[in-house]
């Protein structure tokens, strides 16, 4: 089995989207969704400094995994609303950075969830200049 | 139980926000979940006029529970971030109420789908209203 | 918006199924997703001795929401599928609820959450009851 | 970002289990989730013939999002939990293997998400074999 195959047979018809970018967000929000999963599900044990981490690592898992589903139904594609929903991706994928960062140095999994999250933020802000295009 | 209690206790700290005006976002929220797995769940069985129909409303259903559970989330809370998904919902949630509109004659299940949407949006509008406050 | 009064346009085919009880269980594990979202919410900024109830009650959130929108999805419908997954919630909900009950002396939302969890495991009774019948 | 990086620094503490088995069952229920929700979205332009597989591929997938998140929280971890949930995800991917495989000659997402589900089961008796050692 390979998701990217199988994406590649995705068909979006007429709508002025570059699959090649959709497709590598896909990955990206997957990567993100579950780093920021395992970063909260480490933070639990970690007291409260860890607070804020684990609540904002647990929306960025929610919000990736919506706007990933969304990718994932043609029939349902509105440009509107895909931009809006990339643009909260975005925003939460900045904070939830910003956040991991600050424990980066103490934390591997903060380390790690951080970079997934800059990915993400990329690679939506590659698909949105593809649909502006 | 009552799930109404249980939010009054919440304690969103020092965020500027009205707390009434994101419980009757929470319930609104919640209700337009409900409806719209509910009228995707009977669309897949009434053929392809309802295709847009049932990724729109599996889309919504996403959404509205990934945003619902960033606001039972009081130590992730970021201003940016909800204006950003509480944007992306109600621009969702306008959307779904126009596809599901045009089936309202038809379908009940499409006319309650409608009305959640419409009621989640205007929730969502009056939170945000309090959040500028 | 009347949620009830949608599920009760939902039909069911010639299932085997017990209308009213799988209704009654579909509210229960809304009430019981929200009240488990909102103590694990309210337990990440109480430190390490909730770090248990954190991880639990997120578990048992995206169990409640999975198990709650099958029985929304008609043509999906499974009985060998429906039993194992009422069978999961309900150990779910026990061991949850046995979690949140050691901690309902100090903290309202724990006490909320293991009134929310037991609730839906006698729903859960109920409907697999319905279904042997 | 390398998830499976990531997972090896993942600690169970002194639950038994054999983290290298848990660890490919979360990537395949990861990889079964994506497969089933790319299936249904596709399902959903394709008639009547596919409401049941839209259906089964979308419960599937929120049964594989729900598990797979369990197994990312170690604090929460319950062997009998998670016994009963890996038991209802395997049955969940037996009946939607079934029915996918029944249009796989037709459809190529439903023989990429037949194999996917159908490596899942495998990858999910084998972490159940290491928890029963």
């Amino acid at each position: 089995m390979d998701t990217m195959e199988m994406m590649k047979s995705m068909s979006m018809g007429s709508m002025p989207m570059d699959m090649g970018a959709m497709q590598e967000c896909i990955q990206s929000l997957n990567a993100c969704s579950m780093a920021a999963t395992m970063c909260a599900g480490a933070d639990m044990g970690e007291g409260e400094s860890m607070a804020k981490c684990t609540a904002m690592c647990s929306n960025m898992a929610d919000m990736a995994d919506a706007c990933m589903r969304m990718m994932m139904r043609p029939l349902g594609m509105d440009m509107g609303v895909m931009t809006a929903m990339l643009t909260a991706c975005m925003t939460m994928g900045r904070a939830c950075a910003a956040e991991c960062r600050m424990h980066a140095d103490m934390a591997e999994h903060c380390r790690y969830c951080a970079m997934a999250c800059e990915d993400m933020v990329a690679k939506c802000e590659a698909m949105m200049a593809g649909m502006q295009a």
